[in-house]
């Protein structure tokens, strides 16, 4: 009785927001989509094995054939990537979907479970987490319980809800409101290389009015969620120099310039006491508008439970709440080194002190621009800079040598908020899931897809559809089962409603 | 022709400055103290094997007794000391020597022979050094030649040193000036932890008018050296902290605080551009007068060759000259830590940032007021100080935590330049040598037997004998042929010159 209520109450209430989906199909849909995912997280996909992209690849090809969409290896300077599409009608608006078959390397002896390809059942348990037969699932599918298996989550749980989706909507007889292509990446986890230059060549294949990104986590509260960019990130290494080779801080100490001290001073000038890059123009283009300020307080963060699950009393004041901070481009100490530390210290004046920096970037904040910024800061505190180690003559001729490495610079992305397709997604994820999303105008982190987005130069929004707490690169991945609904629902309904 | 003239000439210097010594009668006993320093060195005398240093007290207890000596093994709570005395005669003053007879450890494999303890012979030559063998001293003893071995320089050179002075004496029928009392130490190289207390314990035993340290290099100019006092030293280890756990850098770089930059803001704070330190008081009671300055003038340090040799342009400016500099406490960064740097850097907030400082000391300079002083001023800029890793709580009430862990102090000793032992030790040098030795007021680096100095409550002098290109605490250790001679010569002259 109470059961059948249940069921026309929720029936009811996919029938108010968006498209309908059968509620009985889609429980069946769910079910299967989680042997598909059993099944596809079995081949091994670690990319710096090439067999196990390949072994994804055939299976892929299989996969979307069935269904199908034309298919195609596109061959790279590195690994192929899988493209798939569906025969193309003129006069509709063509979506490309991005989503990656390959996983993080395991160590199965970090796992709970004997083998990270076989997918395990868990539910939740006073000791965390206990296994339970697969056959339970055929009483009652608990949308609770969660499939552990790498890749689960990041990322072939959102492509099987891809697939999943596209069987429900053949089996309804729903016409796609747009062309899809699909690209999937097989080296996402090693860092994506191949992809910023493979866009370039198939530039023509790939052309899209807009990129969904079905990769990463949904926020935390694990309401509907809507991604509008994510900060670039590039790296400064700086070494500071004291005598040549260590030498006794006895004899010495007092008189051979220290490097460490010359360090601290150094970064003790870039940035004030509550976290703020003093360098001038650091910040210089970010202008955030009231319509932007009030989306970003929209997202449902709460400060104080940040620092309260980090441990620290107040936060650094670039922004006056998290999500305003991410506005900002970060001068970040990622690593510090002289000498040595604890037991291993030594009675020294150390040869050298180097800093690592690195520099999340935001569409205003070009990141060689950036570390301009820094290099003509370090000389206006009388640095002489140099890319190598002095040379004797260069010690004896400069009082304050400095020695910087940079690394190259992976560019942010974001879509403008104001945008058809992030409107349609909204309104279409308002609808199916009866609340607006949370609309995160920039993430903090950077995906190496950047330059591939930023190639495309169309509207790139990032649909997340795994739960936050999926332990992502971590052993114990996994993606609970009520995302898979979720997943499956978010694309039956993006893909059949009508751009309006 | 030409030989004796040179012969005649030598002998003649010999009786113009200081005792005159038999030149032939010399040089025979340079040849015994090469045997002598051959067999001693042969005994292993590791520190960390009880059974090496039993070995070479069975040895020294044989040469001491020959040579008239009463010895004594003074039972400590680590390893024994070995002490020796002349039978005391009223009126004289008496003079206690310390040296020690263990050396620092050895990997054979690091040194150009194969074994460490069996001495090697060997002459300069172009590509550094050539082994000669050991007949050939029968012909000519060529004092610019070197014996190569553990010890051989720190510090059972200076033991054969005296005891070929105390025969050469005898032979000579020389009436000794002081009463002799001789403490050999067995443990320098490992930190010489027993003596400390084990001068309590022996007080009237080691009571003397004036003690005299031969231990360490003599000046890099190979002038006569004589040397006051020695620096102090403590430590302590800074950390600051930034969120639990080290955290990605794209997720919160901008909100939690950066330790690095804590730190980096704190240790800037604590010294000027020119390495002074700038925390009040730190330099309080230190005032050198003008006589004393010019003893530190005297000293043949070229500075320009310093800077040259550890290759930077400008030294700090605590003082305005090497030996000056000497005169004052160092604050030195020995060592700096925080997540990792070069090819492992990470893109994090790091958890934590660490910095090692020494503080080296100075009589004036008591090592627990300078501590207390750092750490008033890390209190007055902002910091909670914790002597633990923070609570959860703590994190949560403190908005800048520092955890300081501090080690013991050791101090500085430091004799008064004006004082009638030094003059008479600077008097017979210059007679000896024909020129005034160096004086040092104090050594830049700290000796592990400072406390057992401070703890007779005597005057206190270092004798060094030993060319400062021994390769001390390295492989390939090695003594000048000439150093034997001059250790004779210092020690005969001493010990027979009538306090004046």
């Amino acid at each position: 009785m109470k059961y059948t209520f249940l069921i026309l109450f929720f029936t009811s209430i996919l029938s108010v927001f968006g498209q309908k989906i059968d509620s009985v199909a889609l429980k069946t849909q769910v079910s299967q989509s989680i042997k598909d995912l059993r099944e596809f997280v079995e081949i091994p996909s670690d990319a710096l094995n090439p067999d196990d992209i390949d072994d994804n690849i055939f299976w892929l090809k299989k996969q979307f054939e069935k269904r199908g969409f034309n298919t195609a290896e596109l061959e790279t300077e590195n690994l192929p990537l899988f493209f798939a599409t569906m025969p193309m009608e003129d006069g509709k608006p063509t979506v490309l979907l991005y989503m990656h078959f390959d996983g993080q390397s395991v160590d199965p002896s970090k796992w709970d479970q004997p083998n990270p390809y076989q997918v395990v059942l868990k539910k939740p348990s006073e000791e965390g987490y206990e296994t339970v037969d697969f056959a339970m699932l055929d009483e009652k599918i608990n949308y609770d319980w969660r499939l552990f298996g790498r890749a689960t989550a990041d990322d072939k749980g959102p492509i099987i809800m891809f697939l999943n989706a596209i069987d429900l909507l053949q089996e309804k007889g729903k016409k796609l409101a747009f062309n899809i292509k699909v690209i999937l990446d097989g080296e996402e986890e090693k860092g994506s290389k191949p992809i910023a230059s493979a866009v370039k060549q198939y530039k023509e294949l790939l052309n899209a009015d807009f990129l969904m990104i079905s990769d990463g986590p949904m926020h935390s509260s694990g309401l509907p969620t809507l991604v509008y960019g994510c900060r670039g990130i590039t790296t400064m290494s700086l070494t500071t120099y004291g005598p040549i080779k260590h030498q006794h801080s006895g004899h010495y100490g007092n008189f051979a310039p220290n490097p460490g001290f010359q360090l601290a001073k150094l970064l003790a000038s870039m940035k004030d006491e509550e976290g703020r890059v003093t360098i001038p123009g650091y910040y210089d283009g970010i202008a955030l508008s009231e319509s932007v300020t009030e989306i970003l307080k929209k997202v449902p963060d709460d400060d104080r439970v940040i620092a309260e699950k980090l441990q620290f009393k107040e936060a650094e004041k670039v922004g006056s709440f998290y999500q305003e901070a991410l506005q900002y481009p970060s001068l970040n100490v990622r690593g510090l080194g002289s000498g040595w530390i604890g037991d291993q210290a030594r009675t020294i004046v150390p040869e050298s002190a180097t800093a690592e920096l690195d520099l999340r970037l935001v569409p205003e904040t070009d990141g060689n621009r950036l570390k301009k910024l820094v290099r003509d800061h370090i000389a206006k505190q009388g640095f002489q800079i140099l890319d190598h180690e002095p040379t004797k003559k260069e010690r004896m001729q400069y009082n304050k040598i400095i020695s910087i490495k940079e690394r190259g610079v992976t560019d942010a992305f974001r879509t403008d908020l104001d945008n058809e397709y992030g409107n349609f997604l909204v309104n279409t994820l308002s609808e199916t899931f009866g609340e607006s999303p949370i609309q995160i105008r920039i993430m903090g982190g950077t995906v190496p897809i950047s330059p591939f987005v930023n190639e495309l130069q169309i509207p790139a929004f990032v649909v997340p559809l795994v739960n936050a707490d999926n332990n992502q690169h971590s052993p114990n991945e996994n993606l609970k089962i009520g995302q898979l609904e979720y997943g499956i629902r978010a694309f039956y309904n993006i893909l059949s409603s009508p751009l309006k």
